[in-house]
């Protein structure tokens, strides 16, 4: 890399130095902190970034799941990614960040190589005001990660100090502010980019951390090109709050069809 | 284990015997078997059990994620257990099921001491005929694993070669046939007893498996002390059917809030 200054930012918060087969080294970017420690979707797509660089990868990815087990330190990290079975159509990887040789994050990945079927889409699009008529997010009372995206809300946004919703449902468009193609690792990124559903229930701030994380793709390779540069549609809503735990499930729609649900 | 005959069949076939710390040694019983190999929720299960009868375990179960990576032969396995980080309040592990030395499996869990806290159901209760007035499901021409549930479904139900349905939702009441007080084993079990959504999407039959499951527990020993021995209502569907993978989200419900959620 000659020219890292030339990297877009999400490339640049991603980027693993191989030391050896399966092991790397990165490095916490101040672009895409959160309030304490760097944004998740940062992480898991850093750890999918682990098992998707490596030479012996197969396919694409169909499943993520990313468990953050303790705060991340703004400093150097190591992952460690293993190819732990493969078959003819899928691979299974597990992948581990350590810090000081203390894991701070687990992950398993499942990638496959699809071949043509019978498919169909069930899932409903929320309506939504088209992104070119809704206002650019203001970032600048988030943390940083946010100014890395252009979003357009379309319902449910946060005003703390505001009435308490009866509902968690948010509606959202989505891109990368400095534009960059849909990829997978974007994609698992964008999976940590709802805001937290119980801060849009109450509209209130509460010191809280992902635990766990999983991401279906459905997208392939081909629907990932169709997409580019475009805005993704984003919805997302909580079944239960209960005593310290809440769940969350979303998806992020191209214009037509569903590409990823995360929860 | 004086007694071994007594065992509920659920506890027999999720029975792990411990060889050292946080290794364990496990069999395929014939009677959770499914079309090819074990029944994959008993098979969550027993890796849920290796850190639930862990030791060193603290607190209860709120997030698991089992992935199948290999067919898992009918003879005796091995199950890995390792907390990988304990912090005050969450305990996150990691598990692996491996054969002849080849792991089938990989699963992370993540435990948490909950605190009481404001709570919340979101989730609505999909309206359903009471459990008393529906038939019991015919388990005769179904996999062993399914006669060891009492299910008697609401809608979406399978008859192979009956004309394909505009989506695959599904709604069932379900139980254990042989009474067991629920638990967490039971609810990681059952979140894999939904048939495939291709299935009662199609109404035919595909040789297919289970490929990663998430299931987040938003119940707590309370509320399953409360729930006994009585039928929960589940409900599932897809998002997305596209070359050769697709994607189920179902609930478990108690009669009244969320009990579990599962991917």
């Amino acid at each position: 890399m000659n020219h890292p200054e030339a990297l877009h930012p999400f490339d640049a918060a991603i980027r693993l130095d191989s030391a050896e087969s399966g092991r790397y080294r990165g490095r916490i970017h101040q672009g895409y902190a959160n309030f304490v420690g760097p944004f998740g979707g940062a992480i898991a797509a850093t750890l999918l970034n682990a098992a998707w660089s490596h030479p012996d990868r197969r396919g694409g990815p169909i499943a993520l799941t990313v468990n953050f087990a303790a705060p991340i330190a703004d400093e150097a990290f190591e992952v460690a990614a293993r190819a732990v079975r493969t078959s003819r159509s899928t691979q299974h990887w597990s992948m581990e960040l350590s810090q000081h040789g203390a894991i701070a994050c687990t992950a398993t990945a499942i990638f496959a190589t699809r071949r043509s079927t019978w498919s169909a889409v069930e899932a409903t699009r929320p309506s939504a005001t088209p992104a070119s008529e809704l206002p650019l997010l203001d970032s600048a009372t988030y943390p940083a990660w946010v100014s890395n995206y252009e979003m357009r809300v379309v319902e449910g946004d946060i005003t703390f100090g505001a009435a308490p919703r009866q509902d968690s449902v948010s509606t959202l468009w989505i891109r990368d502010k400095q534009p960059r193609p849909l990829d997978f690792l974007a994609l698992a990124s964008m999976s940590d980019t709802f805001f937290p559903r119980l801060f849009v229930r109450r509209q209130a701030f509460s010191p809280i951390g992902t635990v766990s994380m999983t991401t279906f793709f459905h997208a392939d390779s081909s629907i990932l090109a169709r997409q580019g540069t475009a805005e993704l549609l984003a919805t997302a809503r909580a079944q239960r709050f209960h005593n310290g735990y809440f769940d969350q499930s979303a998806e992020l729609q191209s214009c037509g069809a569903v590409k990823a649900n995360c929860w």
